[in-house]
C-alpha cells in the first residue's frame, strides 16, 4: 500500500467545494471517481485544505494509499486522463512516507486572493477574481493588513460553521500589492486558517481600500473577537489555495 | 449621430468568433443585441480585428454611430448592463471624430499568445492558453521569431481563407519570453496581420522550441511563400487581441 502525495490544480467554479457532498459535484469526488477508474475499489482522498464553493487551487495537496505500486509520473498521467473533462489536474506526484498526512503534516498554507478594481465588469477574468468597481488604495490596505499579523484570537474573521477547536491562529503573511494596472494580489500565509478567514480578512481590508474604514478599524474589530464586526465576506471566485508546506 | 470608440474585452470560448455568423453566437452579435436594447433601431458594430472562434480580446476596438448623445461613461455602463450574462465587457468608451474608423484608422495591432509548457493538463487556465506537454527552449524560439521581423510576403503564414489583397505585411514585433515557471508569452505587433498569421507563426516557432525545427527553418519557410510549409496552426485559445493603436 504505497502512499502518494499529489499536488492538485482546479477551477472551483463548477464545484460545491473541495469536500464530497450529497448536494452537488465536489473536487474530492472528481478525484475519487478518477481513482476508481484506475482501481476496482474505492480510495479515499485526503486534502490539505477544504476549499469552499467556487474557490480555486493551483497547489492543493492530497495523499492517497494505492493497492499497488506506480511510478509517480505514470500515476499522474493516468489520473489526468481519467479526470477529463473535469477542470481538475494533478500537477505533481511523488511517493510519500507512510506517515505523511496532507492535512496534519502541513506546516504552512499559502493563499492568493485576486481583486480587479475597474469600472467595467470582468469578461476574460470572470469567476477568477473579485470585481470591485472603485479604485482601491492599495498602500492603505497593505498597512491595515499588517495589523493582523502575528498570533491572535481570530474569532472576528471566523465563520459560524468553523470546526476548528481554537480561534487562536498565527498569521505569518498578509501582503496587498498592485500588479499591473487594475489587478491587486493579496497573499496570505499561516500554518492553518479558520474557516472563511482569508475571505473575511480580505473583505475587511477592502473597506480600508475604499476609504470606508480607517486603518485602525482592523485592530479594533480583531480585538472585539466578534464575528458581526468584520467586513462582508469577499466572494469565493477571487481565492486560490496556491501551496502547502511540509 | 455622434460616433463612439469603445474598447472591448471578451472571453472568446463560447463564440464562433468576432464576426456575426448564421451558424452560431458571435461577439459582434452580442454587442449589437445589447445596443438594440438601448435604442429602437439596429446599430452596426465595426471592429478593428476579426478574431476567430475561441480567440479572446482584452483590447478589441469598435466604433458605433448612435442616434443620440450619451456621456461616454454612461454609455459604457448601460451597454455592460445589457451585455449580461455574456463574457463581453466594454472597458473604455470615448467620443470619436466623425471619420474615425476602428478598422481602417488602425496604425498598429497587438496580440498576445500564451503557451503553458508543462506535463499536466490545464485546469484554471483551460481555454486560456495552449497546453504544450514538452518543455520549450524559449531562447531558441525568440531567436527564430526574430527572423520574421520586417516587411515580407507572409504567404507561408496566411490562411487559405484570407481576404487581404496583398500577402505583404510588416511585422514590427515578435517576442517570446518566459514569464514565471511554465508560462510563455509571445507578443506580436504589426499595422495589420493576415488571417491566422499570428497562430501560424506561433505554431512554427513552437516547433523550434521543441527542437523539431532548426532556427533557420523559419527563414526557409518564409522564403518558400508556400502555406503548406508552415507548422501546424497554434490553437485559438492562446490568442488575445490586446490593443489597437490609432
Amino acid at each position: 500500500m504505497p502512499r502518494f502525495k499529489l499536488t492538485i490544480e482546479y477551477d472551483g467554479t463548477p464545484y460545491c467545494g473541495w469536500q464530497r457532498q450529497a448536494n452537488g459535484p465536489s473536487v474530492q469526488a472528481a478525484l475519487e471517481e478518477a481513482l476508481e477508474k484506475l482501481h476496482a475499489g474505492f480510495i479515499i482522498v485526503r486534502g490539505a485544505g477544504r476549499t469552499d464553493t467556487g474557490v480555486h487551487a493551483t497547489g492543493q495537496v492530497i495523499h492517497i494509499d494505492l493497492p499497488r505500486d506506480w511510478p509517480a509520473s505514470k500515476l499522474m498521467d493516468a489520473l489526468n486522463f481519467h479526470l477529463q473533462p473535469h477542470p481538475v489536474a494533478v500537477v505533481a506526484a511523488e511517493i510519500a512516507a507512510p506517515d505523511f498526512d496532507a492535512r496534519f503534516s502541513a506546516k504552512g498554507r499559502h493563499y492568493l486572493y485576486r481583486i480587479i478594481d475597474r469600472r467595467a465588469p470582468l469578461a476574460v477574468e470572470a469567476n477568477r477574481a473579485w470585481h470591485v468597481k472603485t479604485r482601491l488604495d492599495v498602500a492603505a490596505m497593505d498597512r491595515a493588513a499588517k495589523r493582523l499579523l502575528g498570533t491572535h484570537d481570530f474569532t472576528t474573521f471566523r465563520s459560524a460553521h468553523c470546526q476548528s477547536k481554537s480561534p487562536l491562529k498565527t498569521l505569518d503573511r498578509l501582503d496587498v500589492t498592485r500588479v499591473g494596472e487594475d489587478l491587486i494580489e493579496v497573499r496570505a500565509s499561516a500554518r492553518s486558517f479558520l474557516h472563511n478567514q482569508v475571505r473575511s480578512m480580505v473583505g475587511s481590508v477592502k473597506l480600508v481600500g475604499e476609504g470606508k474604514w480607517p486603518e485602525e478599524r482592523l485592530t479594533e474589530v480583531l480585538e472585539a473577537k466578534d464575528h458581526t464586526k468584520c467586513g462582508a465576506l469577499a466572494p469565493p471566485a477571487g481565492l486560490y489555495l496556491v501551496g502547502v508546506d511540509y
